[in-house]
């Protein structure tokens, strides 16, 4: 996961780039950066933390021009440096480039080695360091040039902006596994990996960058834009995962807003798992509720926020040493007793990855006193890594991949349990964004040779 | 407004109240304290800030003791020291006492005139200091007896607990404007603001302190509870404020799950205010959620998300220098076009103060593509200042003290605007609570003499 | 110990102030505060740290007014709220009034018990509130005779600046304990506790206050200055540690700079405590620094500064687990081999108070090379507790207060050990100021009864 | 300037680093990092501040294993982020490297145009990357042949920490310009820029590393030593500039005590450019005090701290807005009035660079009543840049390199101004640790060809 962002051709392009940035904080909270231009020296600030809490009118008056791209950072186990936060900058002999990426290589332990045994270095785990050394290997005089060179050579999933003194470049990958849009703000390009980033400016959306595509905003000529398919289309291999939860509600990805793709998951969730005896449905806030809706519209059953949801949870918390059962989910998710008590209750979740905060939460809500709890997730069982972008566990702690189905009811204590199909999901995703979708994490069909397993 | 939260005869007493006052946050966000102790001394640690983040497990630690209370103060506009946190401390010949105090008395002007003349000093400009003066004043050699004595003296608003090396003391004014519960932990005593703060520490809920009842725990005769009626019983006067906005929806207060209340509160909303020719129900989350629902299981209309919050918002925000048309609200929310696109909708939110807030988002779902909007509040106008501990600005900025409701819905935009009727608000909470509420803030029908104003 | 500053008629007031108490930091290093006014209202700011980091442009801006007070607290053991910060607010029969205080009281405990009796309470520990109780229970209408009343009653050591809408005042006690210095800028008046606090702002040093005198500086015309002499005059007890350690070697405190006090006191160390064998005079910087020049000047023998001290210590050290000798001071402390190796050297110091510092001075010392090691004080054995002020630890744990020099000298290591006399302590700070001194920390003679120890 | 530090084969292997790295703190103030090893995996922290605000008793815990190499950055003018920090991480074909340096390469921009020309990529402006590079493509299998092949490739000032699994290196240039020293702690080797590291951890000074030699730490063989010849030995070339006012005057360096050096520096300043009708000899704290020292025993003129500084300055001030004369200075440096009233007197600081300060400093004595001011500098005229490792600011900024000392004495306001001479300064250096120095900024005569010029 991460956000990128980009904009070229504005006043207060880093401005602008810190608001995108805010507005896609939901895909990366482990730290951001912005990389600004005024068509010569390139300005960066990166730091580790919330966006509202790394820029400042100080920093960001520093960061001048009127271009940017920006990164927001999904937090990871990783170390305590800051070399892996992005934009990435890079100086060769193409001079200096900044590079924001979100997706994954799945070949970048092999091109790694290939780059080491040629005496390469690398400074950072982050896989985007490749396609730098790729650039400046590829012996272009042209920046353009040098990313095709190098981008012909990597696997798996990358939307990216690039951004040196000429150009402005917007790239996804050529199975669009992971979500680039383009909008304008005042006739000026402006690029998101979701349109939510757009309405907080005022830019308007135009359309996703397609997959293969490259399109190259020359800050030399008027931000003009040019559009490319320097690579060859593979077949379409969107994440759906984006559609099931990643996205936030209110962005456009993949062509369709994605609060409608969740309702019509609950809606096919109700047709393939009826409620059996239940007379309520209840979310799991804040992501489980459009999928309730659906589920609640489908089956008839009233919607009720029968789980309310603290939204001041800060990093760490101080937990009394005598123990208070379930305290980690009553942190975050308190069930109303007076809607639960002695009701026959569905609960409507978007995944459920180890389990372990299902089957707290299921116990909470029977000490709230439901008679019945009959749990739905709007997606099927997660039973597989991902390799492109998106930080699932090991497949070892996924407990749907050595559960079935009804050993992970009787695991968390609900009543019935019951998963959206494939098919299901699939369907959904279809009808909304057209057929061409990555289930790797629920199918284990991956979209591209995996040939490297970090 | 404001958090208060006790416990007694617990081996982490002060972690108790720390996750107690975590639950409370909403209540107030300025900073909070806690004073625990062991019998003996004081261990007090107050700040400016979140829960979260002001207490850590070394500062913990230091609050000693199997007995505390805590506070969280409301944001206002004061200075920048800290002297009105809260819990109060005071030495004086009843030895050392600390106070926490919500709500506000309306003789505090005349009080501190006659005190100052007798020769008191005042250190904050918060009116609990008063009671502090009265009951030193007392002569009393009781702590108990001092309560009483300086309580008599007072009108307004209190929900207090008051600790010192011999008793934990709750009390609630007679006319019972603000709430305190008591629950059990393990047999033993604890009081909050609202029962949600029972629900995380895993604590059960026994019932509301009366109003004008005084329960003193006694530290030194294993923490044994005895419930006294020192003050004669008033008119009750709950604050009807807290069922429409201001206790979290998973709390019991007043006798009663706020949750149904605001619920049903949309419901008789639908039947005094029809939707008229609107196909959506959508709230402005998340406080208008509730009723929303209540709106359309009533008005048969789908209830959707039709507008996504943000909760990343930080303390300040860096607005670009070019002006974004509703940028305020934007951060916060954001309407979902694919919903909203030619559509006549509800949008129903729980109250209309200055009304600026809702003049913008108005704006911008007619951006997103709106139709039409009919705004409906689950709460009559609100037309006066409260002087009891809600911090309502002045008389002259609330929009409703000066405007019909017709001009108010010219001047937001709206295309029709329904507020809730006072006899419709008062039905409802009467049904759950029982009858007996202060709504002064409606209808400027104050509980007491206002004898001061500030 | 602690500093005091203020300053009227002055644009910038709280900014002078502010470096004011920079210039003053060596007195109180706990936190300190301003208060400020533009004839009208008070403008607040305390804080824990500091000065440099407590104080911003932003929050200098918001103490407005031309005049103010402040105040550098003295960093003790005491709690983690921040009510003892001064100068102390309090709002009376009065109106408000801000207090800063450098000193202590002596009979605050029997006159806080007086007035607990009567009806007060007290909010902090500092005795500096008694001193508010009872002026505002002096029934006086007037600032000036309240402060009169008030002070007639306290015992002890004060250095005061009163600031109220009308008034600033600054006090001295009749004994003159704790000095207090007076100046002029642009011809308005300012003081300090110290004049190195004029030199920085550029302002003129006039006088000291005398012992017993009130300067009362009116804001409402035109800062005129008048002099009152409202305490019969006491016996004059000036505390000669502010000359051995306390005052900075550039102030004039007393009406004499510091340096040359020290550097004299040096002298008649050398005097009293000849060299024996030693080859070289080091002094332990930086508060060595000045007596050691003088004994050296003395004795001929050879200055070197063959200790450095680090400037870099923080606050809390991480000690490794493996133990380092002397690791404690060594972090502050370091000889330097090449010229102690194989010497007789005297090493001058200020004062020895537990002697724990000085053992492993001398341990570290014989460790790089020194033959032997003469350990000479410009001050007599600390024996007795300070109740005017200076935070010296309980009689207890001074070393001198149940050892004789000898058992110090083993104690520690040292070759030998010599303590300036009393006779010569007071014989040289007479000399520059004049007779007249409290030495009760060497004496136990103290300036009045003392009628509470806390 | 920087600092380096590095430790193996001791339990506390990162605590140790931390407290060699904060003894180095005068070295470099803008930030330091450690890594460490168990022989395995690299540990990494780094972190903009100092030394004591950057290592926590966390974070040091988390610095696993028996070896450790540290460093502190110099504070420079550069931007935003911390990619300049050290150590430097790579990642290649030898797998992971760790390399603190402290120098500056005079052919990094030649050696940076061949390696981007061959597609190298560089994601800092510090030249310490180059050699880094030159590693990767050395082919060599082993740490120490890479090593050795990229050093042979690079001109310049380097003393070098390098740590692999297997190996901590340390290296000096052939020419000796930077210092670099040995030790042993417990048998097992330690390394740092200066000796004073290591009188804080205990660990007892061996000797210099030599120039051109390389000595290697076998991490798996036990911590044994060897030492090689790897480079041809050039010309000594140590840098003066360490002796005059970098190192700390406690340390060792170039096998010599500074302290010594300084003072002599002094006496040849007093025999070169005697007192005139001078009374007193007064240093600039603290880096003049030393050859104040020695000016005074030479001339037998009195020495005094007739000014003092103050060690509580912050990062940013805060300044009035009316101006203060010599503020600046002000805040650092204050002259006692009551020691240079009416006296002539010799200032003696160890340089001069811009000359404001001096200006200032003078001014302020001045009106301090000093009647004379004999300005004594204990080095040569800086009067040109230094491409080695030394921050002197653009040729074009020092005064002496456009000025006479005439014209310099007339700009700051001196009445006289006496420089050291650079046989003078060399006569002293070479007579504590033989002949060979480096003194460029004083001739402009460098120890190699300048190849490129930043």
């Amino acid at each position: 996961m991460c956000a990128i962002f980009g904009i070229a051709g504005q006043q207060e392009a880093s401005n602008l780039t810190y608001l995108g940035l805010h507005a896609l904080q939901h895909r990366g909270q482990e730290g951001s950066g912005i990389v600004s231009t005024d068509g010569k020296l390139p300005f960066v600030h990166k730091e580790r933390g919330l966006v509202a809490d790394i820029f400042t009118a100080t920093n960001i008056a520093k960061l001048e021009g009127h271009s940017a791209i920006g990164h927001n950072r999904y937090s990871t186990a990783g170390g305590n440096t800051s070399e892996n936060l992005q934009p990435v900058m890079m100086k060769s002999s193409l001079g200096w480039v900044g590079i924001a990426h979100n997706g994954n290589l799945v070949n970048a332990n092999v091109l790694t080695q290939k780059l080491e045994r040629e005496g390469s270095i690398f400074q950072s785990t982050a896989d985007t360091e490749v396609i730098l050394h790729l650039m400046a290997k590829s012996q272009e005089k042209d920046l353009i040039n040098a990313i095709v060179h190098a981008l012909k050579q990597v696997v798996g999933a990358y939307s990216l902006l690039i951004l040196n003194h000429d150009y402005l470049v917007a790239i996804r990958d050529p199975q669009g596994i992971r979500p680039l849009v383009m909008g304008n703000l005042h006739g000026k390009p402006v690029f998101a990996s979701e349109s939510t980033a757009f309405d907080l400016i005022g830019a308007n959306y135009e359309r996703e960058i397609n997959p293969g595509e490259m399109v190259v905003v020359s800050l030399k000529e008027n931000f003009t834009v040019k559009c490319f398919r320097p690579f060859e289309k593979g077949a379409l291999k969107r994440c759906v995962f984006e559609h099931v939860y990643f996205a936030r509600p209110d962005s456009v990805v993949f062509s369709s807003t994605i609060y409608q793709t969740r309702k019509n998951l609950g809606k096919q969730l109700a047709k393939e798992h009826p409620p059996l005896d239940a007379e309520l449905v209840i979310p799991v806030p804040d992501s489980g509720v459009y999928a309730a809706i659906g589920y609640s519209e489908f089956s008839k059953l009233p919607f009720e926020m029968g789980i309310i949801r603290s939204h001041y949870i800060g990093r760490t918390f101080i937990e009394p040493k005598q123990s208070i059962r379930d305290f980690g989910v009553k942190l975050k998710l308190n069930p109303i007793a007076d809607i639960v008590r002695g009701k026959s209750i569905v609960v409507v979740d978007d995944s459920l990855v180890r389990g372990t905060t299902s089957k707290k939460l299921i116990q909470h809500l029977r000490n709230s006193g439901a008679s019945k709890i009959h749990l739905r997730i709007s997606a099927p069982p997660t039973a597989h890594s991902c390799f492109y972008g998106i930080d699932t566990p090991n497949k070892t702690e996924l407990l749907a991949s050595s559960h079935s189905v009804d050993s992970i009811r009787d695991f968390i204590g609900a009543d019935s349990l019951g998963y959206l199909s494939l098919n299901g999901l699939l369907q959904v995703a279809s009808e909304v964004s057209g057929a061409g979708f990555c289930h790797g994490c629920f199918s284990g069909e991956y979209p591209t040779p995996i040939t490297t397993i970090v």
